[in-house]
């Protein structure tokens, strides 16, 4: 499954006992795996970075540290003047939407859930550029390529946070747990919430596969979102049962108890929720490589496409999801398809990252 | 405790067993009270009611049904001419928090909690004005005063509803089981949900003593908003015991109940529950008859100005309201106040209609 070319045919291969990574460090704390891929060969140069960063729809930032004094600017970018000198980094975020030959990369994370999974993100840094000591929420697989970078990694503490520039937030110095410059192919490893900070020892491609996980914050936003665009049929507070014991002033217990089911019963129905999960976890957190269809596309136009000689591919980083619990919905960019339970098991295949490419006489 | 005075020294009194409305009406059936109200006296007059649809603070609309076309307009009014003629009426709402006299209409109605409570609204008809059959999801006691009003309800239904004007609702025509002609003093109860509709038969002022019940929708959103203003330790998704045995497109049961279990839990604590309810049922859904004040208010400058003679009153429409499960925080006009287990029963007792003037000495 992870045999896959990317530039001149290296097959790249993750050297990592996953049982025993997952077991041990996974969410839990951070590796250093020397040598993780060998023979690494990086999907994307220097060059094709600056090109990246110069799109509106790439989010992409320049940090740098000038005079000791830390600035981070947002993309899209004309003038990578500053790449000329040392101490500068260039982040794009979501590069596996744009870039096929590093959106392989991914698959060789495959063993984590795709619904985890938030995006590739890929820096070139000039030597000594780097972002600074900082924490994130997210867990992150490091891969270096071309270059060396020197690396620290913390135990996951509390540290004080602070924002150094616009889009830039930074945590206090750290004791390090993993102190290593890397080298092409070594991957480290850090679980959510361990301050890390590298700097380039020479000029350096990173690349960072990264999970996301919700917090209680993002999930009830999103689902009272999801509710409130829903041609529901709200439930009403109502209470034939009052008698004259009931105080003016107050609200009682039992109307209290029985607001909360009100509240709770809404997260409580597996109809509501599971499809609410499936949305929201399809729904990928950065723009696709997607242009808008010029002429509305039906299912006779698909088929005389086809016939035509056209493929069907996915959009890279389109995530096709479903749940255990509901195998007949296929939730993909955020969009329910309510399938048969004849062509279920084909579109579930879909969702796996072998099926590239859909095989019209099955559909 | 109903032995209030509203003009003329006349003192109102609820004809009603009470027990027996709860029991077999309240929130079941419509009822209507012949002489609910003995020797009713009106607490306010259409040129009052004119003045008040004249503020820009008074949420006023103008309902009129010309050559058979129904028209709703909103306030502030500066033009009555249109109550000249026939077939319209002037409805202000929250009346309760404009008019003192027309505000001790509410107390009657004091069996019900006053988190229950929404507003008094106050209509004035002249000869065959009516705002047209329509159905409301919250329950209201209508009181006639001068005047009379053909006066139609419907058991409780699914109707067919549309919009007639801007802030105009109607509903289809629906068989009345009850079908009156109403005096001065006589009262209607309409619980959600019926139909009804009500015509003046001479000019007339009709008291519609309001209440509300939330839905689930309205609960979740406020709920949401309310989470969202606080600086709460939000919980975050983690899964540490992940293996290979879950699929790459998947979400599992256990991840679909991991993530329930962190949307529902957010629910399911009393301690932060149990504020919302208190901020948002003691908060009104109508403007209040407050003016920012001038100066800063402390403790001193209250004390100091109560020596001189200041009486501190409530802000009529203000709702003072404690949870059963919180006797110590009062909750006023969405603002919590934690006070002391030695204070607590003073306070609460300002939740009490009785209690209309603090004594500075029980502070
Ligand atoms: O490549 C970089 O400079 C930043 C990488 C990083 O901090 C991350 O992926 O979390
Ligand atoms: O007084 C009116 O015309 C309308 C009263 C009414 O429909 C209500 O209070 O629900
Ligand atoms: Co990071
Ligand atoms: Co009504």
């Amino acid at each position: 499954m992870f045999c896959l070319c990317i530039k001149g045919n290296t097959v790249p291969k993750l050297n990592i006992d996953i049982d025993h990574f997952l077991s041990q460090y996974w969410q839990k704390k951070p590796l250093f795996v020397k040598q993780g891929i060998v023979d690494f060969v990086d999907p994307i140069s220097a060059e094709e970075m600056a090109g990246l960063a110069m799109e509106p729809e790439v989010q992409s930032r320049l940090v740098s540290l000038n005079d000791g004094k830390w600035q981070a600017e947002c993309g899209p970018f004309q003038d990578f003047s500053r790449l000329a000198q040392d101490g500068a980094t260039l982040l794009n975020q979501a590069v596996n939407h744009w870039h096929e030959p590093s959106a392989s990369l991914v698959k060789l994370f495959h063993f984590i859930p795709n619904w985890r999974f938030d995006d590739l993100m890929i820096s070139y840094s000039t030597p000594k550029g780097g972002v600074g000591p900082h924490i994130d929420q997210y867990c992150v697989f490091i891969i270096q390529g071309q270059g060396k970078r020197h690396w620290r990694v913390g135990e996951k503490q509390d540290l004080a946070e602070f924002t150094s520039d616009k889009a830039l937030k930074h945590c206090g110095p750290f004791e390090a747990c993993i102190d290593v410059v890397m080298e092409p192919g070594d991957i480290l490893y850090i679980p959510p919430g361990c301050p890390h900070e590298g700097y380039a020892v020479e000029a350096a491609l990173n690349y960072s596969v990264g999970f996301r996980a919700p917090d209680q914050k993002e999930l009830l936003n999103d689902f009272t979102d999801h509710l409130l665009q829903q041609e529901a049929c709200w439930q009403r507070y109502s209470d034939p049962e009052l008698t004259q014991a009931n105080l003016y002033g107050e609200i009682s217990r039992h109307e209290s108890d029985k607001l909360s089911t009100l509240l709770q019963s809404l997260i409580n129905q597996p109809e509501v929720i599971l499809p609410f999960f499936g949305q929201h976890f399809s729904s990928s957190n950065h723009e696709l490589d997607i242009l808008p269809l010029t002429q509305e596309m039906t299912a006779d136009t698909l088929h005389s496409a086809l016939l035509e000689g056209a493929i069907v591919r996915k959009v890279p980083g389109l995530k096709f999801i479903y749940l255990a619990q509901r195998p007949n919905s296929i939730f993909v960019a955020g969009e329910q398809y309510d399938v048969s339970n004849n062509q279920s098991q084909y579109y579930r295949n879909l969702c796996n990252p072998e099926v590239q490419q859909a095989d019209i006489d099955e559909i």
